[in-house]
């Protein structure tokens, strides 16, 4: 008899190889991280002499679950922002908080906690895409699960690296330190063709082909990607990153929500896995991916969690079950994505995805020991029909949870026994992850707090700490201030012709000011708009002091280019009101007595206010802005209006008081 | 202070009234069945002295869950068969068992299976639709939970009743035994529009409006039942059942899975309820409903499990955070149907869909105390941000589990405390469902042994025990045989002539015979079709005896007009191989010498056999047969045909032999 360390006797094995062998009663013997032998329990037991024979107790032992996409730091950010836009759920959260807080110490707890839960539902290896990737790679080594840890490259500086360069840098060390661990395989991860560039592209790839190891990336997540990537390059993104040498490595798709068939065709000539991930695609809108078809063109389709941050869990139950589910309601087939097929895209075709095929994803002699023990007589799984051999897939898929894992095993290192973790420590990280989750939560609060704070946390706002004097006046016709500005002591420098249409923001406390979102139409000579402009403005009670005849000096207000849309920021500032208006802006910068002023002549149309003349300057000083003021006047009466009827309020003040449809 | 049996407190209250009130640490004070005060835990405890003060571990303390549609004794068909179609489903598994199995005792076991399952699962009330309801609502009540107990009323024979008179009777002594109960609701329940005649569903809608108790109806499940319904009463469904006055009951709508805007706004106008099934709808692939939509009408939409057989669970937590999930994917907004809103569908919304909106579903003094506990400080749901009072609904929504809920209390009374179920005994149930499941299975295996058993099992099989004398043989040509058809001493009786396309189906056994899906199409004398007709006929081993030169004795076949589609009966009978053979056919039904025959006259197109000239007679005696038989060959010679060259082998069997393309 062959002696081994481990016997698991007294189970409904489900090898998921080839031949879907079911074994029952059936037994496993382990030898070192190596599963040795699988079958009959008699056979197994008449063959095999163990140190110790664990009694699995008519339990299901199926080969460990894949996770073939997630972001296992991100644990961390589980909850902090849901049932948002991607946009603002990105722009506005997840990369302000991963600016401030992700460093070596977040990244290790962040993947400790993803481990436990991870471990808890049956998951024994894991394909990661992260930052500080070399931390995730040792939490996980440490706890014992297997996984593929993907160092992120983007062509934007990123929390560890200043640069792609370095990030490249900080990979190939990476990959040389790995290469060759029993559990760990290192893998570059350049996030997505449109956040790299080409040439990024490109060396990632031959990185990964250098080292023989797997490149793992974003792949047509959004249908708003695929229009974009036709828009700029004139192909789809399959093609596009094919272009870029992506899959001449062995590469991992994540997403492949909208790519055609050819598309799909060509990940299947490169032999790239693709990680399908429902609960994701789902909850972020992103859609829904044609796996059906996938694996009838026999591509190896694995099923992802995505990062907690998105999904909320790590819970390949329920992706499993829902990838089945998706399956039917897509393509209106109830027999589509049988139980079984599921099933074995979350164990061996998953580790074929991963480029792992060799080493787990089926209870085979050769293969790695990673072996779960799932408990179908809770009384959610009962009772059990053995007529179809395919009614244990079934009982699994659609009536286990991931509470229902009692046992887990990588590499022939028990990890979890009898729902109890062996290699980690719950009650601390639950401790060190919640006050994570405090400090997160400060940070966002005082920033929430203040409209500005807000403003400037999705970037791109410029602090300009300057100062204007500022007068306005209704007048009954433009003209005679055109005639005006032809006057021989008026110098014009340059002369514009905008349509801006305003949408202003208000917020329960009027302290916190206005956002202005602006997109100013420019007119040319001809009358028609040449280009459009999109900005925004905070407006805050900036008024510091009221000179002579409500000539006004402010602060200068906090002006960012509003490269989102206004949705974007409608659902980014959330506020109680908003309030449009629309006007017709002749622009001229005029030096009048040795001073440049703006003058606007303005027609305000929505709402129908009539039109106005505004007079603005910077200024620097007190002194200088109280001559200026002086100025101010002198020039609206020299431009044929009356400084007598100038009005301190703004247009959002005027359109917001009622009954007032003109003020002449 | 005012005296009362509990106090539960160190809770995070989610009252889910109308302002959506929170309070942490917050506590809920009860007296006999009903809620009398919720707050602040200070307030509560100073307000109130409790005979019991239940410490809540700072769990979060809800409404309990609302399943608004399931069929809860089918718990015991859990997992029976999975991955088919509808139909396959329906017809050859659902209803065979449930014809040979369903009793009172099958009912109520099934019921205690299914409310051990939602009591772990926090649901306290449910709408259950099935057969012996009277039973469903004894064990119901015994073990504690809330429920709408509708029974099942078909235009066909059901489990407990041979005719609808005989349903609706039941049904009036069903609600008049348990109107006024404390927990069960008993409620009429017309199947479908499409299982009931108008004058059904009448008597129904009069029945439930008499007692005025609700009435619960399938609506609009599949786009088949939409297009049939349409076609045969030229409207969608929703008209054709308020026409039918459905909705002046007090309904509740389960599925709406293909209504139009239209069609909600009429339930909304009638205050009728809606039950949404996402894993039901997906999982049998009918589709998904437009969730947002009725909600932004206005609709009372609650979430319901459907029935384990179709499901395979009881679990409010996966259905509500899939209503969230298809919600989004389906607009592909991932705003849409946020966390709080999919919790209140499942808490006082679907308590609104019931018609029981003043009893459960939130948290309020007045209400019934239906209260669960749920713990959110596991790690598959750390860490808690507090940011964002949505928060808190997202962890329920996004990242909790059924498993998390720890105890459940209805109308005042503990079901679960600590996860120990107070009313039910587990292990005893888990047997007697077991045991059903093992004579299921026997039953189902040995129907499935047999080929002819499952024919039988989809019911119109006629088994016709009578005996054929039959002869064939290859001819040249058929002009000869035509022409002979006129000879004086042939009387034709009746002339047809078809075009057969057959499929045949082969099995493993050769002793399973073959099943053959025949279409008859009939030509009329201008070539053209005039209609057709589908038969389903079994076609064993069935020679009974070879007369001389090849006239054979046949037990004549088993019979059955096929009423489902070719693809239902190849998903149903799973054959090995299938064969087509189309044929052109002429039948003549003819005296010759005082005995009828029929002559066949055939050309088989498809694959080329050539033509053939076919033979047959009734007989009923060993003696008459042996006439026959010498008849049979008499008229092939008058035919003008060879009786030489007969031939015993059917067409698919000559189909079958490999490089014949011609038998002459």
């Amino acid at each position: 008899m062959e002696k081994v360390d481990f016997i698991l006797k007294n189970a409904i094995v489900l090898t998921m190889d080839e031949e879907f062998h079911q074994f029952e009663p059936g037994a496993v013997a382990i030898k070192g991280s190596k599963i040795v032998g699988v079958g009959p329990q008699t056979e197994i037991l008449q063959q095999f002499a163990a140190i110790e024979v664990h009694d699995c107790d008519n339990k299901v032992l199926i080969p460990g679950l894949v996770d073939v996409h997630t972001h296992v730091p991100m644990t961390l950010l589980r909850g902090l922002a849901d049932d948002l836009r991607l946009d603002v759920w990105l722009l506005g959260y997840m990369m302000p908080v991963e600016r401030e807080f992700v460093s070596p110490k977040f990244v290790r707890t962040g993947t400790a906690l993803a481990c436990a839960e991870m471990i808890r539902g049956g998951i024994t290896t894991f394909a990661d895409m992260y930052y500080f990737e070399d931390d995730v790679a040792e939490v996980t080594a440490e706890i014992g699960m297997r996984a593929l840890c993907g160092e992120t490259i983007l062509k934007f500086p990123s929390p560890d690296s200043e640069s792609y360069d370095e990030a490249l840098e900080y990979t190939r060390k990476f990959i040389k330190k790995w290469k060759g661990h029993p559990l760990i395989t290192p893998v570059i991860a350049p996030h997505a063709p449109y956040t790299c560039t080409e040439e990024l592209l490109r060396s990632a790839s031959h990185l990964a082909q250098e080292f023989d190891v797997p490149l793992h990336i974003h792949i047509s997540e959004t249908s708003q990607e695929v229009e974009e990537c036709r828009k700029e390059h004139g192909m789809p993104v399959v093609p596009y990153a094919k272009k870029q040498e992506i899959f001449d490595a062995k590469a991992i798709a994540a997403h492949c929500v909208h790519i055609d068939e050819g598309e799909m065709r060509t990940l299947k000539h490169h032999g790239t896995g693709v990680a399908h991930n429902p609960s994701s695609n789902l909850k972020l809108a992103s859609g829904m991916a044609n796996v059906p078809l996938m694996i009838e063109l026999g591509l190896n389709v694995g099923i992802g969690t995505d990062g907690t941050a998105s999904n909320n869990d790590l819970d390949m139950f329920e992706e499993i079950r829902l990838t089945s589910f998706l399956g039917k309601g897509r393509s209106g087939d109830p027999t589509a994505l049988p139980a079984r097929t599921v099933l074995l895209m979350a164990t061996r075709m998953g580790a074929q995805a991963l480029h792992l095929g060799k080493v787990t994803g089926s209870i085979e002699p050769g293969k790695a020991a990673d072996i779960i023990l799932v408990d179908i007589h809770e009384i959610h799984n009962s009772p059990r029909f053995r007529r179809d051999l395919n009614g244990i897939y079934a009982q699994l898929v659609y009536a286990s949870k991931s509470t229902d894992v009692s046992d887990v095993m990588v590499n022939g290192k028990w990890l979890m026994r009898n729902r109890e973790l062996l290699t980690v420590d719950e009650k601390k990280l639950l401790q060190i992850g919640q006050e994570y989750a405090v400090q997160i939560d400060a940070f966002l609060d005082e920033r929430e707090h203040s409209v500005l704070s807000k403003l400037i946390a999705i970037g791109g706002a410029s602090e300009q700490e300057s100062f204007e004097v500022q007068a306005k006046v209704p007048i009954r016709d433009i003209e005679p201030v055109l005639i005006a500005l032809k006057k021989q002591d008026i110098q014009v420098i340059r002369t514009r012709h905008y349509r801006e249409y305003d949408t202003y923001f208000s917020f329960e406390s009027p302290e916190q000011g206005h956002i202005r979102f602006r997109e100013d139409h420019f007119v040319g000579e001809d009358g028609n708009v040449t280009h459009v402009r999109s900005r925004l403005t905070h407006i805050g009670q900036t008024r510091e002091h009221h000179f002579p005849q409500k000539v006004l000096l402010s602060r200068s207000r906090f002006l960012a280019p509003a490269n989102q849309s206004l949705r974007f920021y409608k659902e980014y500032f959330k506020p109680v009101s908003e309030k449009e208006i629309n006007k017709e802006r002749l622009r001229f910068l005029i030096s009048y007595q040795g001073t440049e002023f703006f003058v606007n002549i303005d027609t305000v149309n929505e709402p129908k206010l009539g039109h106005f003349l505004e007079i603005k300057s910077r200024t620097w000083s007190r002194k200088d802005a109280e001559q200026k003021s002086k100025l101010v006047l002198k020039l609206i009466r020299h431009l044929n209006a009356s400084p007598d009827a100038t009005i301190t309020e703004d247009y959002i003040e005027m359109a917001g008081r009622e009954g007032i449809q003109n003020h002449l």
